[in-house]
């Protein structure tokens, strides 16, 4: 590796002038730049874009600029996915990274309660402080897997990761304001995307609507795994609402309402809406709020993998959704028979996922591994998918089966 | 941010092609080479080391290009420290970056056993795999406070981290080689820094033993925090002792044995002992093995702050030492008067640390911040340290106070 530092050193030296110090010491991640350009000049690794130039390029699948997922072999076995892994996900363009110069600054609006005021990162900061470790997961997450191919990102396990954010309790703010008004039904967050001049907000804000009970984990957060929020995940300030899908977690948060309805916002009216297949999104369907039980085995990881016979640590991920994780089954024949697999390491709450083990000795031959989480609640990991047009909440265990071949 | 990914971007086409992709792709955690650039371009802060490269140089005291220890005000508030964040303390130079090239190569002799044996990381990722979350906190960590000014980095609060390892457990390993030695004791291992030709190996070999206690919870890791062992944290494979100060997990280890005797060396004969002031460290001395429970303030964190009059979030982190941390106090007045904290965030179990919050409302004037920590086994975190003649174990409460100023 030597030659490496050489290599870095002297990039550094012959091209650094031109970087602005000041401004680097306000980035809360800074750009592993080495790692970038491995990522841009690899043989099929595309570019990552701009506002997430930091992250792991080999460990992320890049569908788009506003679409990363995490490889299935890179969630590390660390419970908490480190940042530069961490899929991301916007629904459109991110705003402009001088939001990130002074995230202080940055103001919410607080609405539909009894004293409504706007307050900045700096005031919230004094307010009240909390964490919380939770699974972040992409409404679409497994979209992959429907054979019917519905439209959007082609996601496989990788939309999710499990973060620890800290921020001021919902409540805290709540109690702060003298509490909510007595009409609302609905916690409305709107993000601070900027929205092109002529055109109706409705049609791309990214505005959602939770049921109050969401409020009582729910936090407004300025870090994300003991770092100051990045842009690509929503910072200076984002919505967090355990249990409830990404959409729902509402990135640059710059108005959180307390409302008699839901957002009038296509995301919220016709958008993330379990409508069935062929039909579109509406208020008649169910919105994507909450996360179903769920899991899969993340090594062996690589479909189709070459393993020698032997001992092998079968090893996954499993998450309640808005309670604990209390059991994983797995099988390495595809479903027909099941073991009890053993989680290791610490348990980080309701929200958060846990690793789990099976240790197994294999002979030659293909193999067919699923797993099946169960959770406080008592749902049980089902078989199939719930069939809808958008390909959202996909927590079929077939779906999720990994085939290896063992010689 | 806009002009950075700019300059970024530049820096990357203009100079990346001198990278080896093929050896970037080894690198567990790549370098953010701009924020290693504004370290060594900036006013105060010394360059980081190449091994250490990809650290956040603005979280960082450098004390040497073996000693980085964390600001007060940079451990963040995720539970989990950081891996850019984190400490870095070396007692002799580290072995080549070349060790890191193929991870699962590196191989561990186990002795003192009925089967002896030589173990690949490759093997002993197939053979077992669990998590533990714990502080790694180097011996001398709060040495700075030592009126007596012993020798040794002036470490104040940050050469100490709390980290999530993986890795196969050592009672595994016993298991699978039948056991240990009747005669063992001790159990030791051995760090595979290249001893230069001509020297006596027990001048500066580290190898350390720990009472057989140690082996419960133990582990031969090579994750950290989600992330291959990057070779600045001992990768490719590392002996975690969690509850043990840091000079007992033992660096790229290449022998792990079950001793009689505790090791020759001269950093277990004369090293590491609690030596009274003016005393050379004799083996009648204790070992510094285990932690004593300890607390300190973390925001605000920077000496002689001024901040103005209203709420303030007073915060820190508490370890239990091997014990849970089960009450934390805080004084603003020095030690005079004491409220409690509260516990936020999940319980990564015994060997981690947890943060705690006392929310106050403060008037202008000069405040004295200090907190006292209680464990499960009753030991309360002491006005004063043990005097030593190194300056080891500071777990003083009156030592780690921060004062502020309020207007």
């Amino acid at each position: 590796m030597k030659p490496i530092n050489q290599t870095r050193r002297t990039l550094l030296t012959t091209t650094g002038s031109a970087i602005g110090l000041a401004s680097i010491g306000a980035i809360s991640s800074l750009t592993p730049a080495a790692k970038a350009f491995a990522s841009t000049q690899g043989d099929k690794a595309p570019a990552l874009p701009g506002y997430a130039s930091w992250k792991d390029a080999n460990s992320l699948i890049i569908h788009s600029a506003n679409t990363m997922e995490t490889k299935r072999t890179a969630f590390g076995s660390g419970i908490i996915t480190p940042l530069d892994r961490l899929f991301v996900r916007n629904n459109i363009t991110p705003p402009s990274e001088d939001i990130m110069i002074d995230p202080d600054a940055w103001t919410v609006q607080i609405e539909g309660v009894k004293n409504p005021i706007t307050l900045s990162v700096a005031e919230l900061k004094n307010l009240g402080v909390t964490t919380v470790a939770m699974v972040l997961q992409c409404s679409g997450n497994g979209r992959a897997y429907f054979p019917s191919k519905p439209s959007g990102t082609q996601w496989t396990v990788g939309a999710a990761g499990c973060v620890v954010f800290t921020g001021v309790p919902v409540k805290t703010i709540l109690e702060h304001v003298g509490g909510m008004d007595s009409s609302a039904k609905y916690m409305t967050g709107t993000g601070g995307e900027p929205i092109p001049e002529g055109l109706d907000p409705n049609t791309i804000q990214v505005e959602r609507s939770v049921p109050l009970e969401g409020i009582e984990d729910a936090l407004l957060a300025w870090e994300i795994n003991g770092q100051p929020l990045p842009l690509a995940h929503g910072g200076p300030l984002r919505l967090v609402v355990p249990g409830y899908t990404g959409v729902n977690n509402i990135k640059y948060i710059k108005r959180l309402a307390f409302t008699p309805e839901q957002s009038a916002a296509n995301i919220q009216q016709s958008g993330y809406r379990m409508a069935p297949p062929g039909e579109k999104g509406a208020p008649v369907h169910a919105s994507v709020w909450t996360m179903p039980v769920k899991s899969w085995i993340t090594h062996p990881g690589e479909p189709d993998s070459q393993l020698k016979a032997g001992n092998l640590q079968i090893q996954g991920l499993a998450m309640g959704g808005t309670t604990d994780v209390t059991e994983v089954e797995v099988s390495i024949d595809g479903g027909k028979n099941w073991q009890t697999a053993q989680f290791v390491g610490p348990d980080l709450g309701p929200y958060a996922w846990r690793q789990f083990v099976l240790p197994v000795n294999l002979k030659a031959g293909s193999y067919t591994l699923v797993s099946r989480a169960k959770n406080k609640a008592g749902d049980v990991q089902p078989a199939d998918r719930v069939e809808n047009n958008r390909g959202y909440l996909n927590n079929s265990w077939e779906d999720h089966a990994i085939t290896i071949m063992v010689a």
